[in-house]
């Protein structure tokens, strides 16, 4: 008999892919120039040449088995160390191999970090607005997610509701800074004060709490904001990176988990992680795309383009009376709706092109989220589209 | 508190890596050309050029974010429609693109079809000898792995045994032909004889039973081998394939799960192995591999050497005095032992720097694997090797 749970989960398929798809079929019929899709978060900006070269370097040299040839499960150990070093000369951390396990992107990280210090009915806390594809992350580990409420003012952490909610079952706390959906940075207050009050119920507890540190945007920050580094803050934390935003590579699943040298356990952990993949099918990310990235670390496509449409989207929304807390990072805004029912508003955007999320699977109703990962020009046709939107709720 | 359960994995990791690894070792010792290393089933012959060109095209394609953007949680649909395809010309099936699912490599393949047929608890039968990473791939799925001991005159399927250990409880059956350890291919005989018990048992009980075919050895088919299509056969059948062996491309994870148009439920179940991977952080494999691997759906890498190795390695070992079936594809062949404990013999093998896998862990105690994808020369160089181990043992 089929597996009941998974046929279950297709009647709640992913909002943001229904959109696109809508997108895409409207595209069609339109042209893909009239319709402002703001639906996915698909980097815009081409990867850098240095990739591209050393991938075809790659792809053709005299050795190919040691190209395509396996990757030993934790990654391809040239490659761990050029990530440990890029990262240890960043952010003044003492990272080695040892603490570094390859992935496919981000969500393998997420599906070996959870894994590794959760068991069975653990409690795992987030802060909302967040990721939807959280939910089945947890999961899928054998968590189980906490949301705690949003703080609207800001989109920094709601602490009074986060102390309220924890508790000694919460063995992590689930974390994404630069913010999608939100567009926001977290602090260095908001970081101390986190790792503050987690080593106080470490000890309190009498076990670890472990941040995950779910980083893809970590490179899209704006002109001017805090954005401070989360390990250096917390020792035990795992970092769960990807490439996919950085260097416009989503597609080809390629990330990594690094665990803090000063965590409790960190090459045990690592190690752990390699036996986590036996069981879920991970075995490593693609080797081709492993050693091409460890040669561009220190690089990342053209971001400026993210900047430059958030200002324009910010400006322009702000003054036709849309209520937004700036982004500090990221390709992501997060206004308010101007109707209380945002599926209600962002159908009726669909009058006028635009493609808009709302909110709701993000944990905060009322909001949508736009994703301005295209070309500026085709943001500023957008605006046109938003001015009616806004006229029609005057 | 890190998850146990993987912390103690780590007590048990693979024999085949750490001889593997104690090969790697040697070579620097001793060279790489005087180390005999039958330990791992990386293969020997370079990826066919048209892939490469590809590849090459794709990395310098005009358009880098068509390219390197996301995949469809199901695979690339140019991509589904291509392998479709392809295997319905081949095997005179009616596949569509609504039958596959592409994953990361045959692990992926077969961690979502596990999932997508069984429940928490369900049985799952495989039969001995077998791939080791079957363990914990079942059992990551919440499945329980019953193992049938193996019919050692012809590493066909154990009949008898097999149909005493069925069960209600089981859901799937595991095969793999052609088959690692053994380098046998399942006969029309032996497949029909199993399509018509588990047909008659799927009207006994009530309920679906399902083949898992895990097929990555499909390709490699020595001359005059009977090797039938097992979805042929079974319309219950799930096909787990990769390209790792006939394209040489195993680090680059690319695979996947085609389901038999007949099977009941057949694009419901590959609708659900997108759910499956939201849990599991698996997403989709590698795009660029996706794109240039469908490009050459029909070709392989020169795989002839695998039968030349074969040939000169079953010639010689039967003459000194091992007892092996003789392969009808794959790289692997799989001798008893000259003494009853295959461990201690292997320990004694590497005397001689000849690296062979004990079969304790494939179930099959006494016999050891040999993975001949190694250069010919080499394999010539190793039988003065093999004559003094047997020497050992007169």
């Amino acid at each position: 008999m089929i597996a009941e749970e998974f046929k279950q989960m297709l009647g709640q398929k992913s909002v943001i892919r229904q959109l696109a798809e809508y997108g895409s079929e409207r595209a069609k019929e339109i042209g893909y120039e009239n319709v402002f899709d703001y639906s996915l978060g698909n980097p815009s900006v081409p990867v850098p040449q240095a990739f591209t070269d050393h991938l075809v370097a790659l792809a053709t040299s005299k050795d190919p088995g040691a190209v395509h040839g396996y990757s030993p499960s934790l990654g391809i150990t040239s490659v761990r160390e050029k990530v440990a070093a890029s990262l240890k000369k960043r952010f003044a951390l003492d990272y080695t191999k040892e603490d570094i396990f390859m992935t496919s992107g981000a969500a393998g990280a997420l599906a070996h970090a959870l894994r590794a210090v959760t068991q069975e009915g653990d409690e795992v806390i987030t802060f909302a607005p967040f990721f939807p594809e959280y939910t089945p992350y947890v999961t899928g580990a054998g968590a189980v997610l906490k949301v705690v409420p949003a703080d609207t003012e800001t989109f920094q952490i709601n602490f009074e509701a986060f102390e309220q909610m924890f508790s000694p079952k919460v063995m992590a706390v689930l974390i994404n800074t630069p913010n999608n959906p939100s567009g926001i940075v977290y602090s260095s207050q908001t970081i101390q004060r986190l790792a503050a009050f987690l080593e106080q119920k470490q000890k309190e507890y009498g076990h670890e709490i472990y941040i995950i540190s779910d980083e893809p945007y970590r490179e899209i920050v704006f002109e001017g904001v805090d954005a401070p580094c989360v390990a250096s803050h917390y020792p035990n934390t795992l970092t769960c990176y990807s490439f996919s935003k950085s260097l416009s590579l989503p597609g080809e699943r390629i990330g990594y988990v690094a665990v803090n040298p000063q965590c409790k356990d960190a090459a045990l952990i690592v190690d752990m992680c390699g036996q986590i993949s036996r069981g879920i099918g991970h075995n490593c990310p693609p080797s081709i795309i492993q050693l091409a990235v460890a040669e561009v670390l220190d690089q990342t496509s053209d971001l400026s383009v993210y900047e430059t449409n958030m200002n324009i989207l910010y400006d322009e929304m702000t003054r036709l009376g849309f209520s937004i807390v700036k982004p500090g990072g990221t390709f992501y805004m997060f206004p308010k709706a101007l109707a209380e029912d945002a599926t209600a508003f962002c159908k009726h955007a669909l009058k006028y092109d635009l493609i808009l999320v709302p909110a709701e699977s993000f944990g905060c109703p009322g909001y949508f989220r736009m994703a301005y990962c295209i070309p500026t020009e085709k943001v500023e046709r957008s605006l046109e589209a938003f001015r009616k939107l806004a006229a029609d709720y005057k």
